[in-house]
């Protein structure tokens, strides 16, 4: 079994992920929000590489019962009704709603492993659902890091050691890349504390000054949701709902 | 003082580089060629980043004393006098001729840096000469790694770990990314034995598909050069020959 990472979606062309497995990780916060919403009772979830695009389709594509959500750059978009804390994705928010997505990093990793034949969106909060069921597929694997700006991100990079390292547990030894060896070793590092280690990357620091260390402190919640969400024509749903 | 690495040149806007000081980073094997053949005597060495430029280059703009050399995927490019094993840069071969030199990789992040204010070429094997260099400098600092078809190497990423570890040691603590964090963390993991970290990697193991297993051994050699290799006005030269 082949394993790849790549730590950031730019250093991938759109087209390498034609017929393959692919996970699609960004801790802070998209996949982390996402997987809230999709176990939340969301009818749909619509990721879209670019704000503009989430205005459009928003527009009477899904009627009455679609509700812009994500952030730029940390905020919430004029114009959002949700933000891109997983906080604001409760049930009564959102059961039975088609939301269209949009994050800075997040859904654009999404928009570049779109050609996947399978796609799965990844957190702390269901790496162990995820990993069970990248077992059951028993295939090769690539997964896919938001990172931040083009740049790895070290929240990401432990989230994608985990799973590899989960894998491996599995499977045995994997034929990996450098960039999952890279992952398992920032897992070895970081991996027993990830409350603490949210804490100290560029964008858990950038979120804490912008008041959001309670969604820090979920998004470390490891294993805390069983929700396999994955991507399909366009929109991301639970998987055992298919 | 504030350091940021990039793992990949992809990552990062060559105007980002305007003004600052940079190191580049390719131990298999531009910046470990490179290293050695301004070591060895060469009288400069222009970095391009397309095969098509060396040839126009080497053209006649520097009359009889030029040589082709660098590589493409591993290989030597036909026409070319000299490949990309630091084996061929001796004193015999290059001592005062002008190089222009291509790699996949290594000379496509010299050129992404080009706009730098200062740049410098590191490799194992004049770490502690770049290192001491950089402190004297006292300044903030940018390291750019080659790393291999735009995605990170562990080679590139445990010797810019180095590094940083290095410069922290004299400063204290500096203000670092997260990439930063993961390369010293790979350097930690993988720093006690260079020469079997590159038998390991993506790039080392191709390289001894391809019998350079020597090269592998030669560019873990920590320190066995004292030169500072600097880009200036498109060339490369010996900083303390300015």
């Amino acid at each position: 079994m082949k394993l790849n990472v790549f730590l950031s979606p730019l250093i991938v062309d759109e087209l390498y992920f034609t017929g393959k497995t692919t996970v699609v990780i960004d801790v802070l916060r998209a996949t982390s929000t996402i997987v809230t919403a999709i176990n939340n009772g969301v009818k749909e979830i619509v990721p879209v590489a670019s704000v503009e695009f989430a205005v459009k389709v928003s527009g009477g594509m899904f009627g009455g019962q679609t509700l812009l959500g994500g952030e730029r750059n940390t905020k919430k978009i004029e114009g959002f009704a949700l933000g891109n804390s997983p906080f604001e994705y409760s049930k009564e928010i959102i059961e039975g709603k088609s939301i269209v997505f949009y994050s800075t990093n997040g859904t654009k990793a999404i928009a570049k492993a779109k050609f996947s034949e399978q796609l799965f969106i990844c957190s702390f909060l269901n790496i162990t659902a995820i990993a069970n069921h990248i077992i059951s597929l028993n295939t090769d694997l690539e997964i896919i890091c938001a990172g931040r700006y083009n740049c790895l991100s070290l929240e990401d990079s432990v989230c994608a050691g985990m799973l590899v390292s989960k894998l491996q547990e599995h499977f045995g030894d994997l034929e990996i890349n450098d960039s999952a060896k890279a992952a398992i070793i920032m897992y070895e590092k970081f991996g027993s504390d990830i409350f603490s280690l949210l804490q100290i990357t560029d964008h858990g620091k950038i979120l804490i000054e912008n008041g959001f260390e309670a969604d820090l402190q979920y998004c470390s919640g490891l294993d805390i949701l069983d929700t396999v969400p994955y991507y399909s024509n366009g929109v991301l749903k639970k998987q055992n709902s298919k």
